[in-house]
């Protein structure tokens, strides 16, 4: 039980709000009994978690609590008033963890199968990002990489947008030339939707193992990562109409790869 | 020239961030010199404007001040303080301005064209809201109905969110009986997005005159409310995946049914 504020680990779980915090801990933060047991049972290990002391006794809890000792995670009982402090929420969930971090490298990922990746560059916002892996968990896509300078995919806001996906979809990070060789040699498709696209995204030929790419949200692809594609994709929009929000435009074109191969 | 923070108009504006004041002085907030334009170019009255003092001499910023004095906007210079204090931000825009709000009835909708509706029922997001009716815009709706008790189109995140499309596309709101008495008379096939769909969202035939309904964020649709549809579409997710973002669903489904028209 911890009731002070100044308690050491309190602070350390508040630090994780910022970047600084989560890159010097190696840590981040998930919210929601769902959320936590997912992140146990897909074997994420959580460092220490943070339950309700008002909440101890409710079956789901207990389920939860019972994995987690399981896992050696550290388990702290604290008033709602401290998880209120950690998660900056007025009404927080009954639990909060801090996870330790994967970053798998390129070279780690499986890409023998045929499925559909995605490939975001310099994305900045990190609900998008989070609502992105969501989708993209949903879509039954083999990973995510995050190319360049992205937002990132462990702050507070991205975890929450991603209800859960952090813990299911493989990702990883790499400049664009790593990246770009790497997806060569798995000869995967690179498709990129750009407003200079030449081909419809429903009449591009996705093919049995594409890689889409999508832009930064205000200044798209740069001219030389367009010219690395093998195909510049189009997503029609009504004349006069402003943009797409990336999140919608990536859901938009994964929808239409994954529909090309009968959703499979 | 205002400097105050206690100047009544500047309170006024203040008080729009809640649906209370939105309600007392049927106002709202836009953000941006981009924005602002936008409504006053779609014919929308702004009642005030604020610009800030340091940029008055901007090209695009006299351009902005010349239509809306032509509209009979009231004009008003501030520090750039007191645009935080509207905003609540730290970096506003240099221009916010309080448009009247339009309640258009259903009845006024025009719903002779061959064109795609929306429907949202009971949407609580206003994020969600505004990003739907980004891409209902760029998708070439015809309007977006709001059905039930969803959150309010004119809050200041679902204008942030709609990117200006809150100017472009019609939108009206309507009890579910009115509503579907309206869409019945108008001929529109009622097309909905259920976890119960029976038919995948691709092998719908939506026709010359769909309206998509769409559910609530955690409830979806009552029962009463799918038995009344023509056709429950599934829009397919990998199993185990626990559920796309609402906005991310209607951006699916919304394109797919516009590619069966060919994006005309």
């Amino acid at each position: 039980t911890i009731t002070s504020l100044a308690n050491p680990i309190i602070k350390r779980l508040r630090s994780l709000e910022r970047k600084k915090g989560r890159t010097e801990t190696g840590l981040f933060l998930a919210e929601g009994a769902r959320l936590v047991m997912q992140g146990l049972q897909n074997g994420w290990r959580a460092d220490v978690l943070l339950v309700a002391s008002s909440m101890l006794s409710r079956a789901h809890i207990k389920a939860l609590l019972d994995v987690a000792k399981a896992s050696e995670t550290k388990i702290v009982d604290v008033p709602e008033r401290l998880l209120s402090k950690v998660s900056r929420k007025d009404n927080p969930q009954a639990v909060i963890a801090a996870f330790e971090q994967k970053h798998t490298p390129l070279s780690s990922l499986d890409t023998n199968s045929d499925k559909i990746w995605l490939a975001l560059y310099e994305i900045r916002d990190p609900g998008n990002l989070g609502t992105i892996l969501r989708t993209a968990d949903c879509a039954n896509l083999a990973g995510v990489i995050l190319v360049g300078t992205c937002c990132d995919p462990y702050s507070v806001e991205a975890v929450r947008a991603s209800m859960g996906s952090i813990f299911d979809i493989p990702f990883s990070s790499a400049g664009f030339d790593e990246f770009n060789d790497w997806r060569s040699v798995a000869q995967l498709k690179m498709v990129a939707a750009s407003v200079n696209g030449t081909t419809r995204h429903d009449r591009v030929i996705y093919g049995a193992r594409p890689i889409i790419l999508m832009g930064n949200e205000q200044a798209g692809l740069p001219e030389h990562v367009e010219a690395a594609c093998d195909t510049l994709a189009l997503i029609p929009m009504r004349g006069g109409a402003d943009s797409l929000n990336l999140a919608q435009a990536t859901a938009i074109i994964t929808y239409e790869a994954w529909r090309q191969k009968g959703f499979v």
